[in-house]
């Protein structure tokens, strides 16, 4: 669901004023490539779901370590006969949430085949293939919004997914048009985690096309100013070149300048910025990384530093913490992207 | 999902313009105890499912009778390896709507549990077993949602998910407070066919409550003036008392008068009105036939037929196609609502 929305013109009239009464800590990508299977057509991929939930957890929820969880996905699993047991033990304590998180997830084996079997992202409503391919895509990511919910709910994190298209995101030649986020400040506001996701939704140009993950986290980053965002990937961050090539040299800091261009800070390269703006370039075609640090680079020029690490290890959860903010520790592996006058 | 929001004050500058280029011809109501099996938790009564939703494509897409169905969930089910296949044979043909129709459902074995084991409809967000209760609630409820929306893609119909809480739906005091139907009229017309359900919202006075999908009914017909609504349940009709009682009258036609009163037409009861408004209340406490005959009246007073019809049989295909309009046949079996000067 990496369709490119580079520009963004959205006018100001179209943006509701928002009631936001509390501060949004942090927007979370978890990746595609990072929760699914890649190549395993619609499945997740559980067990960097379930530790990813479990470090959403730890950072989100105020004294997990101490009190037990309590699970909010009251649904049959399979293998299990009953949940009557699971209502029972709550006390009267409140679940507080730390501090508001966003999540937004991408759509890894979900949603893609459908997506480029039809060319939604191309628009065309009026032909059967493209609207029986909207339809298919919005059934294969709505049901990965689902799955990640409940993974987050089992965690006792009070998980709300909120799909793009139902809360009224659209776009006029890919660029977004029209967003409301009431509907997200409310929940956050009465202590919920919203989890939005890569979406199909109409385009007044096109008539429909697809709205990346990395596209919401940048629009919503503009309109809720969160002390950072983190970028849940499959590597621990960005690589000059792809990281599976010898030699590849994981970039630990890179600044964006007012002009919004982007240069290594770290590790000091031996080659010009040109050049590792080519390579990594040439990583784009299988990974989308370009346009990752195009959206990243425009989030970190609002002020807000953006880290871009591997899922469900212990790099991740310190990122999702804060731990990175201000000084990146010598041993934490990943990209921090920063603003720099 | 049948909490009561009995009035009905939602105030006018909270409902958009809507720029609906399509008149409505129909919003139908699949039942909880029709679509899912009442007393097995979480369990779509898949029978009665398959066969609505046939009969849903029957009355909505054009020529459905001649062409071969364009399946548009395009999603793995259990017992398929692959689903390459299924997007092959597409022509250029348009998916024609004979004419738009919207589908809200109840949510039966899905979502009733949660709701009452927390008591999400009394509200309390503070507590956390109401809050887990809203998580729970709402996730039981989606999961229901993405099968039904699969059920009808599968049979060609381009169905589009919108889940009220999403979509921006709330109350106060349990009474709609806030609805932006532009979502769902632009899903209109694009020439898609949305599906909402009953859901657990926020309640400005509250804090959170059930929103039932009877109400979300009657909210829709008020401000989308549909041509007729159907009401698919797993009993033939309104009853004078409970079906399963010897001797019990099917109502085949109610009359609703300018003072919003109801009176019984056909069959000429024995009985005064007001002692069969006694018998079917009393049916109310396993059935909230009341609610539903309530909402229905209120419904029928805007000058729109109600059809309360058992699904999956020909007397609701015959309702849904609209042939019950006007005159009921003699042979069909059903309750018509409408209104009488």
């Amino acid at each position: 669901m990496e369709e490119g929305n580079q520009s963004h013109t959205v006018s100001d009239d179209s943006i509701k004023a928002l009631d936001l009464a509390r501060q949004v800590r942090c927007i979370v990508k978890l990746g595609g490539a990072a929760i699914t299977c890649k190549n395993e057509l619609e499945t997740i991929h559980e067990e960097n779901l379930a530790t990813v939930s479990s470090h959403l957890r730890k950072t989100m929820v105020s004294g997990s370590s101490s009190s037990k969880i309590i699970g909010m996905d009251w649904s049959k699993r399979p293998g299990q006969s009953d949940i009557a047991s699971i209502a029972d033990d709550f006390g009267e304590q409140e679940v507080g949430l730390a501090s508001p998180f966003i999540v937004v997830h991408g759509a890894g084996s979900f949603g893609h085949f459908q997506a480029s079997k039809s060319g939604v992202h191309k628009g065309g409503l009026g032909r059967s293939l493209v609207k029986a391919g909207f339809v298919a895509t919005r059934i294969s990511v709505t049901s990965l919004n689902l799955q990640i919910v409940r993974a987050l709910a089992r965690e006792g994190i009070p998980s709300v997914g909120m799909s793009p298209f139902s809360c009224g995101w659209s776009t006029c030649e890919r660029n977004i048009a029209a967003v409301d986020l009431h509907g997200v400040s409310k929940a956050i506001n009465f202590g919920f985690v919203p989890v939005l996701h890569g979406d199909a939704v109409f385009d007044d140009s096109l008539g429909c096309t697809i709205l990346s993950g990395d596209v919401i986290i940048r629009h919503l980053a503009e309109h809720l100013k969160p002390d950072y965002v983190v970028f849940l990937t499959d590597v621990l961050g960005v690589y000059d070149r792809p990281p599976s090539e010898p030699n590849a040299v994981l970039l630990r800091e890179i600044v964006v300048g007012e002009d919004g261009r982007w240069s290594v800070l770290q590790p000091i390269m031996h080659n010009s910025n040109t050049e590792v703006e080519i390579t990594v370039a040439a990583h784009d075609t299988t990974g989308g990384m370009v346009t990752k640090i195009s959206e990243a680079a425009m989030i970190a020029k609002l002020g807000i530093e953006v880290y871009i690490v591997k899922a469900a290890t212990d790099h991740s959860l310190r990122a999702l913490s804060g731990k990175i903010r201000g000084k990146i520790p010598d041993d934490w592996l990943g990209t921090v992207i920063r603003f720099s006058r």
